[in-house]
C-alpha cells in the first residue's frame, strides 16, 4: 500500500496557490465588508468581526457574529451575495472563466490548479466542465430567484425588496451559504410549504456535487457529451448520491423518532414530518432553520453534530469530511468484518488509495475537532453540547447554532474562523498545507509487524 | 493493500472460541458472586447488578452498580480478587496454565487460541511464553501484597484485615480492575504518597503489555532467552513503551494546566504534581482514584475521555483501541503529510496491513462509542459529559466514573455492559464476531477512483 500520491511536489505548489487564494479572497471580502458605506447608518463592526463574517462567507459557512440583516444595507447584501457566490462555486472555478474571458488559454497549471479545488481525477475536459458548472449554477439560482422573488412578493411591500429578498435566499440556498437578510433565518417561512420545498431543492442541487449535476445534465439533456459518453453514470455519482440521500434520510428518521415527543410533540402529523426532513435536509450543509436548534434535545443534536461533520458531497458547496469520505470508512469496516480484501461496488473495485485517503482524512478531522472542542471548553462559558455543535457546524460549514456565535471571546471566534477555514479547504489540503521540505523517501527498512487494537 | 488477513476461517472459529470462554467466565462469575453466602448478611443483590459486577470483574473495568466494600464479606472478595486475576491475566493464559497442570500438551488449535487472545504474531515459544507470564504476573503480585500488607499495618487494627487489603490491592492494581474494598477507591490514601507510588508501580506495570515486561525480563535477568536473542527489543516493545509514557506525560501536563486554578488551586505544589501525575497513570486504566472525578473542569474531564478511550498497552490487562493503535494512526497521518509512502521508526518500517488495522479498530471504536452515548443520551438524566465520560471508562475498560454507573436504566447498564465486554476482547475480535459465513472474494472488478475528503 503507498501512502502518498504520485506527484507531490506538484499538488504541493498547487495547494500552495489554491490557499494563497483562498485567503486573497478573505481579504477582499474583509476589506469589502468593512466599508462602512455598505453598512447600515450607525453600525460600527470590530475587525475581528468583520474577519469572522468574511471567512464565513467565503467558505459559505453562514456562521454570523452580527446580524447580516440589521448590518448590511441592500448594497451591502448584494456585495454579501456576491462573496457567497464566489466562495460557493470555488475560487478557482471563477478563476477560469475570467481567464477565459479575458480571452486567454488555459495551461497546465491553471488545470492543476482547478483540478485540486474541485477535487476531479481526469484532466480532460477540463475547460468545458467549468463552463458547465457555471451554467449550470447560474441556471438553479436564476430559476430559484424567479419563483422565490414572485412568490414573495405577497410576503413584502414592494417589489424591490421581494426581489432582494427572493436573490439573496436563491444564492444563499444553492451555495449552501446559510446567511439571511430576514434576520431570523428561514423562521418566518415556517408555516410555508412551498418556500421550504423550494429552498430544499435548492440546498440539495448545491450540495450533491457538481459532478453529479453534470452526469445529471448530460443524461437529461439526452445528447452525447464527449466527458461521459453513453450516459454512464460515474462511481463517484453513484456512489455520493447513495449515501447523500441515506444520510438524509437517516436523519429524517432520527429527527422525527428523537422529537417526535418533544419538540414535535404539538404539531400536527404533516408538520412533524416536514419539519423534521427540512432540519435533516439543511444540516447536509445548508444551515438554514425554521426553528431554534436549541430546543432540540441532546441525541437529536448530536445527531447532527454527526451529519454536519459528514457534510456534502466532495466537489459540492459543502464542507465537513465529505459524504464519500464515511461511505467509504463504512464500507472498508464492513468488508474487513466479512474478510473480503476489497471493496466492490456498483460492479467497480474502489482504489486502495482512496480507501487510505479517506481513514487519513477522518482521524485527522477527528482529533482536529475534538482539540478544538476541548480548547474552547476552557476559554468558553457555554454548555458542553453548545460547543460540540459549533465546532461540528464550524468545520462542516453548515452555519447552524445554538445561538452562542457571537458572544465567543475573540480566542474563540479564531478557532471557528480556523475550522471553517479547514473544512472549506478541506482536510486534504490542510494536510498538504502542513508539509514541509522535500522529504526522503527513497530507501526501505526492514518491515516488522507490531499488536494493533 | 489486502483488506483481510490470509486465514479467515482458522481466525474465525478461533475468535468465537475465544468469546465462549470469556461469556462462560462471565457466567460462572455471575454465579459466584451471586452466592448469598458470600454476601454481608441482609444484603441483596438483583440479577443485572450480578452480571454486571461479573462483566465488570472479567473484563477488569471496575466499573460497580453495588458497592464491593459493603455487599461481599471477606470470602466474596476474595473471590472477587481471584476473578480479577482470570481476566486480568487472560482466560486463555489461564487455560493453558491449567492445561499444562494436567499434563496435557497444548496442541495448534490451544495455540491459536493463546495467539489470537494475547494478539501475539509468533507461534514460537508459546507455552513458554505463558509461563512466563503467570511467573511474572504472579511475582509481581506477591510483591505488591508484600509491601502493601506490611506497609496498612499501620492502617487497619488486625493483621488480617491488612493482609485482604494488601492482597486484594495488589491484585486489583496488578490487573488495573480498579475495584476496592476501601469503599471508597484509594481516597483514604490520597496524602499518603507510599501507598499512591506502589499502586502506580502496579498500574503500569499491569498496562504496559505482556511482550514487554518479558523482554524486560530478559534483558535484567541477562541470560538469553531463546524468544528474544541478543536482547532486541521488538518494535512493539518500543513503540508502545514510547506511546503509553508520552500518553502518561500529556496527561500529566494536561490535567495540571486545566487544574492548577481549579481543583487543585489549594494544593501546595508537591501535591498539584502528585495528584495529576496519579490521576494520569490511573487513565491508561486502572480506574483507582485518589480524588471524585467529577471535581474536575471540562477540558480536563474531555482529555480523561479521551486518554480512557485510548487506553492501555495491546495484550495488556487493559482496553480500548489500544496504545499501538493511536501511536500509528497519529505515524500515518503525519507521514501522509509529509509526503512519505511508509511508516520508518526504529528503523524498521511497519507493515501495511497493521496501519490498515488501526484505522479500522478507530473508527469502528468512535462509531460504537459514538452511537451508545446517543443511546444513553436518550434513556438516561445524566449530562452529556457524565455520559461521555461513563462511555469511554467502559470501552477503555478504565472504570472511573463521575458516579452515575449505580443510577443507570436497566438499558443504560445493558449498554454499558456490552462496551465492557467489546472493549475487553477489543475491536477487533469484535468484528471477527459480526462476520457470517464465508465470503466470495475470489473475483475482481475494474478499479476505479472516486473523489474523497
Ligand atoms: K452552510
Ligand atoms: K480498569
Amino acid at each position: 500500500m503507498k501512502l502518498g500520491t504520485h506527484s507531490f511536489i506538484r499538488e504541493l505548489s498547487t495547494i500552495h496557490l489554491i490557499v494563497l487564494f483562498y485567503l486573497t479572497a478573505v481579504l477582499i471580502s474583509g476589506v469589502l465588508l468593512g466599508l462602512p458605506f455598505l453598512h447600515q447608518s450607525g453600525v460600527d463592526v470590530s475587525f475581528i468581526d468583520t474577519l469572522f463574517t468574511a471567512v464565513s462567507a467565503v467558505s459559505v459557512t453562514g456562521l454570523t457574529v452580527v446580524s447580516t440583516a440589521e448590518t448590511f444595507n441592500a448594497a451591502g447584501k448584494i456585495v454579501l451575495a456576491v462573496i457567497l457566490q464566489f466562495g460557493g462555486i470555488g475560487i478557482m472555478t471563477l478563476g477560469t472563466f475570467v481567464w477565459l474571458i479575458f480571452g486567454r488559454k488555459i495551461g497546465l497549471r491553471g488545470r492543476q490548479l482547478i483540478r485540486i479545488d474541485q477535487n476531479r481525477s481526469t484532466f480532460s475536459g477540463l475547460v468545458k466542465l467549468m463552463i458547465n458548472i457555471l451554467k449550470i449554477i447560474l441556471t438553479i439560482e436564476l430559476f430559484g430567484t424567479i419563483i422565490l422573488s414572485t412568490y414573495f412578493l405577497h410576503y413584502f411591500d414592494t417589489w424591490q425588496e421581494a426581489l432582494l429578498q427572493g436573490f439573496f435566499g436563491a444564492v444563499s440556498a444553492t451555495t449552501n451559504a446559510g446567511f439571511d437578510i430576514t434576520g431570523s433565518s428561514l423562521m418566518p417561512f415556517a408555516h410555508d410549504y412551498f418556500v421550504q420545498f423550494i429552498n430544499m431543492i435548492l440546498l440539495i442541487l448545491g450540495a450533491i456535487g457538481f459532478p453529479v449535476l453534470i452526469e445529471l445534465k448530460a443524461l437529461l439533456s439526452s445528447r452525447g457529451d464527449s466527458l461521459y459518453p453513453n450516459h454512464h453514470f460515474s462511481l463517484f455519482t453513484k456512489l455520493t448520491s447513495v449515501t447523500f440521500f441515506s444520510l438524509l434520510a437517516a436523519g429524517w428518521g432520527l429527527i422525527y423518532f428523537f422529537e417526535r415527543n418533544a419538540f414535535l410533540m404539538d404539531k400536527a402529523w404533516h408538520e412533524k414530518l416536514f419539519y423534521s426532513l427540512f432540519q435533516s435536509v439543511t444540516t447536509r450543509n445548508g444551515g438554514l432553520s425554521t426553528m431554534d436548534v436549541s430546543d432540540f434535545t441532546i441525541p437529536t443534536l448530536l445527531v447532527i453534530c454527526a451529519l454536519m461533520f459528514i457534510g456534502a458531497s466532495p466537489s459540492s458547496v459543502g464542507g465537513g469530511i465529505r459524504t464519500t469520505t464515511f461511505a467509504i470508512m463504512l464500507l472498508s469496516i464492513f468488508n474487513y468484518a466479512k474478510g473480503n480484501s476489497s471493496i466492490k461496488l456498483f460492479r467497480r473495485e474502489v482504489d486502495p488509495e482512496d480507501i487510505y485517503r479517506s481513514f487519513i482524512v477522518i482521524t485527522t478531522a477527528t482529533m482536529l475537532c475534538g482539540s478544538a472542542m476541548v480548547l474552547l471548553a476552557t476559554t468558553e462559558p457555554f454548555s458542553l453540547i453548545e460547543i460540540i455543535f459549533e465546532v461540528c457546524s464550524a468545520f462542516g460549514t453548515t452555519g447552524l447554532s445554538m445561538g452562542i456565535t457571537s458572544e465567543l471571546s475573540m480566542f474563540g471566534k479564531c478557532i471557528i474562523i480556523f475550522l471553517m477555514f479547514v473544512g472549506r479547504i478541506g482536510i486534504f489540503s490542510f494536510l498538504f498545507l502542513m508539509r514541509g521540505t522535500e522529504t526522503n523517501d527513497l530507501y526501505h527498512q526492514p518491515k516488522e509487524k507490531v499488536i494493533i487494537g
